[in-house]
This record gives structure tokens, sequence and C-alpha cells, in this order.
């Protein structure tokens, strides 16, 4: 009988663990797990990678640097960067499913300790409802004026000094295209039209999808909303700051604009 | 000094109270509740509706009608087919928002009371984690075969007996996009292509929003996926069988196709 081989992926507070192997960074994969799993914390089945059933636990302390810095924890974000792209996805699909068992411990309406009853589900034994991991819809937009410009802003909440793109999540009751609208008009103070879908993102920052669409520039002034927004213009493609990186639909929508595909 | 009118939805167990008026059905409006708001009952302001506040309550028991038949309690979805549809959809976020209170009450991570800080905003006082109202999102797809042929099928949850489009659930890391081809596979066993986006509508059944695509037939044979279908097949536009109401991103998908639009 054959051993099956893991891919395990070992998370503390937004941290994931992987190891150099000789062509660069990589989750661990193994029979065993790559460190002792803590006591009462679930291994969850949550998915396959390259073939290899996945696994997802988390810790209780972070794992430390070996001596030949053949081990680290790494930032999920900052794992884009080193990762295989189909590791990366996959370690914020497991992040998001621990965020999930975190936050799933009591049912919210109860009060009362829930049990886990399949893969990604688990139940109230009070009032029967089940629980499901969280996925936060929100919408991103790419605002063109003219064929040579685009609005670009930077929230508070960015990591870091680039310009991104206006975004925000959905509210009960609103189709996606009021989302955008209403986000827009409140971060910037500005109408659109024309607007068109690109694409989505899964965003695992903690849970969460990006639906993206691009609109034209239809009139007003720009007026930024100080509680989200410190600063926010129209730039022209000569003339762009710095712009996020390649991690986000933010980033795939600007290239997609300076490619003159949208 | 003017005194407030206000729009008032005032739900039990998913049914809305509805006043007959000399044009038809409306929501009650005025200056105070149109019946007592059970003690410990949040008032909740939710929008605006004709230039009204918005106030939304559960109550504790149904509003029993009255004699003249001027007053009853309505299943949200059948408000549709005798509200006007600003309140109908203004009714969905009233249920949506009071779903979210019913389900927020103690924090999932804690097991402890949370409190309201906002509009829609709780918090939880020990591990300072907010709540807002949880949206789920979830894809639906219609799947065209060559100019004259629409994938239809029925989902052993429909209220009814009518013939919908496959749908279903988005989960942890994937793309919208990659949910409808894994909704497509898991229901019926083909493939799909040219997948295309349609547009996205709000589902307060009881808090989703359904984003919807058109997609051709690629290959395969059809094989139900018995547990969640019990009917499904190709139908061509002068055969059709029964199709979902009005109120449906469903139905609108259908109408676009039948009208060559999409």
């Amino acid at each position: 009988m054959q051993e099956i081989t893991y891919a395990w992926f070992a998370f503390f507070d937004g941290q994931v663990l992987i190891e150099k192997q000789a062509d660069g960074w990589h989750i661990p994969f193994g029979k065993e797990p790559p460190v002792v799993v803590p006591e009462g914390n679930t291994i969850h089945e949550i998915g396959t990678l390259d073939g290899h059933p996945v696994r997802a636990f988390a810790l209780s302390v972070p794992v430390e640097g070996n001596e030949d810095g053949l081990r680290m924890m790494k930032d999920l974000r900052a794992s884009f960067d080193v990762l295989p792209f189909e590791e990366y996805r996959m370690a914020g699909t497991a992040s998001q499913i621990l965020t999930w068992d975190l936050n799933s411990r009591f049912c919210p309406r109860c009060g009362v300790r829930t049990v886990q009853v399949a893969r990604i589900a688990k139940r109230c034994p009070q009032c029967g409802q089940e629980i499901y991991p969280r996925i936060s819809p929100a919408i991103i937009v790419l605002v063109k004026r003219g064929e040579d410009e685009v609005l670009l802003v930077h929230a508070r909440n960015f990591r870091g000094t680039f310009r991104g793109l206006v975004a925000g999540f959905l509210e009960p009751g609103e189709t996606l295209e009021e989302c955008v609208h209403r986000e827009v008009m409140e971060e910037t103070g500005i109408t659109i039209k024309n607007l068109r879908y690109f694409a989505s993102q899964p965003w695992p920052y903690p849970s969460g999808i990006m639906v993206g669409y691009v609109a034209e520039y239809a009139g007003g002034d720009i007026h930024l909303q100080d509680e989200e927004l410190n600063a926010g213009a129209f730039y022209s493609k000569d003339n762009l700051p710095e712009i996020p990186k390649k991690l986000s639909i933010a980033r795939r929508l600007i290239d997609a604009w300076l490619d003159g595909k949208i």
C-alpha cells in the first residue's frame, strides 16, 4: 500500500510555514506534518495540489527559522513573491478556512459551542443552523477619463505608498453595479458611466472575493472622503505613480488598461 | 417643526407586514410604528425610500389580518407580486439586516454577547472584532447549446415545479468563474466555454448576492447530481417548460436569451 504525501499548510497569525528547496521556496510536502500539530487544533482537508491532498492547521506559536535558513514563517501576502503561484493560491484558501475555524467556534445566534459536521461546515447543536466559511463580496473599479487618464487613489488601509483603485464592500440589498456607483461617489464625489465587468479574484485577507469592473468618468470634481482616502487624482499613462503589486486584481486592471485591452 | 413620516418594515419569520391602500398593497408609512415594537427588539435605520427614512424591526408574533382584510403578513418572496418594486427591494434589505441582527448576538469566536456600534456594525467586547451583515456570494449561469437550446434544471430546493438555471455558492479560494465551471460540472457533468458576465442581483433569501453569467456548452453528457437536482436537460425555444418567476435573475437571463440579447 502506497503512503500518501500531503501538502501541508501550517499558519500562525497570518503567516505560513515555508521551506527552501533546491528550486526555491515551497510549502512543506510529506507523509507527516512538518511540525507537531498543537493539541486540540483541527487538521483540515481542503483540496488537492499537484495531486497531493492538502492539509492545513493552525500553530499555537510561530515555527522559528532554523539555522540553515531553510525554513521560515512568511506573511501570506508576501508569500506571493516567493512561492509558486498555485502554492500561494492554496495558501490563501487554507488561510480562509483556518480563519473561519477560529471565527465559528460559537453559534452567533445562540452562543453555544458549534460542532464540525463536514469538510467546511459546522452546526449549532441548539438552533441547528449550519455555518460555512464566510466570503465577503467587494467591488474594485478602474475609472478611465478619455483615452489617457485613470483614477488612482491611496486608501488609508493600503499597505504601502502605492496608488490603487477605488474599492469597497457590498452592502445588503444592493447589486454589485450599484455598489460600484456608490463607492466611487462616496470616496471621490464623481459619477461614472459605461460600467463593464472585468474579472473576479479571491482575496484571502482575511476572506473576500473582489469583483472587478471598468467604467468611464461621467462628471463631477474629485472630493476625497477623508476617513478612507488620503490621496486621489486622475493620472496619465506617461506619468503614473507607484502602482499595486502583481498579485492584485487592481494591478491586472491597470495592466489591461495600459495595454489598451479595456 | 415638521414631523417625519417613516417607512416601516415589520417582519416575523420571513413575512413582512403590508397594508392595502386605494392604489394597492404597500408597506406601512407613518410617524409611529404600525404596531407595538416588542420590548428589547432593535429598531434599525436602514436607508430611505421615496424620501422617507426607513425603519425595520422584528415582531415576536405575527400581526393578525384585520377584519377588513386591509392588513396582512406576506412572505417576502411572494410580496414581489403585490408590492411596488422599490418597496419589495427595500423589504429584502430590511430582511437581511434583521436576519443579521438575529445571527450576530454572540461573538462566533469568543461566545460573548456583542454590542451594536453603528448602523450595521456590532463589536465583540472581548476580542474587538467587528461583525457586519453577511452576504453570501453565489453564481448562476445560463448554458446555451447552439442557437436554440438552453440547459434548464430542477433543484430539489426550488420552491415550485419550474425549471431554472444551474447555481451554487462560491467556495473559499476560487474565482466566480471557477465556481461556475465547478458547479456546472458537479451538477450536470458537462463542460462549458465562452463564459461571459451578465449582471448581479441581491437575493435576500436569507442573504445573498447572485452573480449571473452566460456560457456555451462545450462537451459531455448530462449526468445529474442526484443530491441536488431531480431534473435537467437542454430545451429548445419552442418547447420550454415552466420557467422561474419574474423576480429572479434566472428569469432575466432566460428572457434575455429568448430575446436574442445574450
